[in-house]
């Protein structure tokens, strides 16, 4: 069937979307689902919201960079409407809109699509997933150390090892820049530290100096409280220097509020035994206006040219667009996409168009009925089966098999049946064993399962 | 923080839209997961399209109603663009494009929300997911057996246990109709059938007759041989009766291969013992000119009203708007959304607000780590844990609990850290274990777990 031309309508997707295919989305569900169940098993529970929404709700807090960035139409009904261009928007208006609902502190993940019209670069998408999780009506500092400890075993669950969780606190800053009487341009100074892994120490100091008119001895003061000197390390404090570290800044400071928040929350990752993945980082600002408390980024140590894959920090108000009720909250976000090309780029992922685990030749359509029943036993088990659907030569269902990227190939005809016993092939050592029960067949399959899961 | 004007914009969702809370969503993940583990289990990959297509993909194959119904708009690009409102059309534009990259017979599963601008009524949203499944590139019955079997499966893993797949094949009813010479007129004819239930069966006779100007004799000849006879069942032909009845309609038509196909796949279903959950039933017909072959749809039987809550069929040719390679396939849509509602009307739906099985109570700050090492070995478990960030008074925290629904709470200071043993309150029966080990907890919370899942 082709359109009223004859012709073919080309297919494609359009411009910074794209499809995933088998190979591309089986890694995908496989992060999804680990994220999920760590999310699960701290108590976070699973929301949904919609996609399409008022622009109105949308743009209140957007900057004029994501108003053009943003999806936006006028619906069937007149209605100013736009797709969702992040989850805390969304997550802001729910909480307003549902706060008498729902029981706080709220705890809640949301795993799903976003899109911006932004221009496409290399690894940059105009619909790409977001997945956020957040604690709601806390301002507990066990709160923000939860988060932090989420991430930290979401990263432990997906099988990555070397992952580090640089934290800062955006108050720590304000007291630092309160010393020197510079409250007021926190902002700017903040918006300028952050570039530093960009752009150089001198350069910051060069910027705050020069362009924003700055006193040398005022610039020095402070990053030098902040650790940032000539050889500051882009890995941020570590290990029991970070103890010494924020007590010194601490006794440097008057509002010591936020030194002993962090100081509170390191401790209590020592003393959960996981410290080793953590470091207080002076240059982590986040430059969102949106924080207010301890902000985070992410990163593989290997692969530290991909950015943070989880970031996120503490904010006093989430609702205040919405409602004269005032939400505070912690929360972060895990960049799927950007975690899934870290772990590509790592060799982590394993490249199978076809979850099944097993594949059942068909040496005769009479045996359909039998085959299912045979795959049945073993799907109870937890493995999956692909049926060969259409009798072929066996080098052609072999075939199948290996371009599916199936391991292990089960035959099995009228003899088979009869006696109960069946041949399994693995096809990746092309041994084969003969005459073996279900259970063995099974047995053999699993284990092989949990090695490469 | 406010708007401009220093008023709150109202949080609202859109007319047809809706958020769902923990307590929709919990069952709704639950049963996207047991439906996506069926499929795996079957072989069926996951894969992923873009919300946002061309409208010329889109609308290649739409009705001029589903043109009224798109969200469609221009986007920054000055595309002509719009939300896909089914899975359908992007499958085929997927398997047209990616057509030298899959293998085929290719079997994938897609789980998403669609978006219909049409009029909203009861339990009709504009945004909604499907559930498609499908085999493509495979014109063998075991495909057409596969999919009913995976059905079947599907809602025995949901834990439905009053359900019926009917069957149809779109070509045994042109066999009939080519015995009448009213091959030219089937579309019409089926589509009066199709309504054989809402309208009664004397209604579709006095359309065809009167309306359609057919011939008395030949409706009821027709009619006869479908067995929609005055007495004819709702619940179609059921066991046994099936061969029966297939096998006479076989007898009195000329083209046997339609008949043949039915009756190798209830008799494979019967091999398999699963034969009660299905029936030959005339009256469907599905309403698309797409489909070729059987066609079914599915009813929770003590809930006929609530509709199909699965469909499906087999097609010659998906692709044919947009590439020369035919691809043929069967394949079937849950629709999730209404079989939520259904579940939801059988109380078949745990209505809980966080997914924690445990609540550790916080009797001092200075517990934290503890408290999450000791979350820790329950997670292990696969015991999903929630831990009170803020001390407070402990009746307060048994409050959450039970706000929460969380059955167990998880009591623990100093001297039980000391012992190793710990307090576990049953908050549902009001019992207390004292001084168990941590061991004797998860065995005391999984034991519940499995009976309550």
């Amino acid at each position: 069937m082709a359109n009223a031309q004859g012709k073919h309508i080309t297919p494609k997707v359009l411009k910074g979307f794209r499809d995933l295919l088998p190979e591309s989305m089986i890694p995908k569900k496989k992060i999804i689902r680990t994220l999920e169940r760590v999310f699960e098993s701290f108590g976070f529970s699973p929301i949904d919201t919609p996609a399409l929404e008022y622009t109105e709700i949308l743009l209140g807090k957007g900057s004029g960079e994501t108003d053009k960035q943003i999806y936006r139409f006028e619906d069937h009904g007149g209605r100013d409407v736009a797709l969702r261009f992040d989850l805390t928007v969304p997550l802001a208006r729910f909480v307003s809109q549902h706060f008498s609902e729902l029981v706080f502190p709220f705890k809640r993940y949301h795993i799903a699509p976003v899109w911006r019209g932004e221009n496409t670069q290399k690894g940059r998408y105009r619909e790409f997933y977001q997945c956020d999780f957040d604690i709601l009506g806390s301002d507990s500092i066990n709160a923000d150390f939860e988060i932090l400890h989420v991430i930290r075993s979401g990263f432990e669950a997906i099988g990555c090892k070397d992952y580090m969780i640089h934290i800062n606190h955006r108050r720590l800053l304000n007291a630092i820049l309160a010393k020197f009487g510079k409250e007021a341009e926190t902002q700017k100074i903040l918006q300028t530290i952050d570039k530093i892994y960009k752009v150089g120490r001198d350069e910051v100091v060069r910027i705050l100096i020069e362009d924003e008119g700055m006193n040398a001895d005022t610039v020095n003061g402070i990053l030098a409280i902040l650790r940032l000197n000539e050889n500051f390390s882009k890995d941020g404090v570590k290990g029991k220097e970070i103890f010494t570290v924020l007590e010194k800044i601490r006794d440097e400071i008057e509002d010591k509020t936020a030194a002993d928040e962090l100081l509170t929350i390191f401790r209590n990752l020592e003393k959960c035994g996981v410290l080793e993945h953590f470091a207080y980082n002076p240059a982590i600002t986040r430059g969102l206006d949106y924080y207010t408390g301890i902000v985070f980024e992410s990163f593989i140590t290997d692969k530290m040219e991909f950015g943070s894959v989880c970031s996120g920090g503490r904010y006093d108000n989430l609702t205040g667009l919405y409602s004269k009720n005032a939400v505070p909250g912690v929360g972060a976000s895990f960049g799927l996409d950007r975690l899934l090309s870290v772990l590509e780029d790592k060799q982590m992922l394993t490249k199978k168009n076809s979850v099944a685990d097993v594949i059942i030749f068909n040496l005769d359509d009479s045996f359909i009925a039998d085959y299912y029943l045979l795959a049945q036993r073993m799907q109870s088990a937890g493995i999956n089966c692909e049926i060969v659907l259409s009798k072929s030569k066996l080098g052609n269902q072999f075939k199948l098999a290996e371009r599916h990227g199936i391991r292990y190939a089960l035959i099995a005809g009228g003899d088979e049946f009869d006696a109960e016993r069946f041949n399994l092939k693995d096809i990746f050592s092309a041994e084969e064993k003969k005459a073996i029960s279900i259970e063995e067949i099974i047995t053999e399959i699993q284990t092989n399962k949990k090695v490469n899961s």
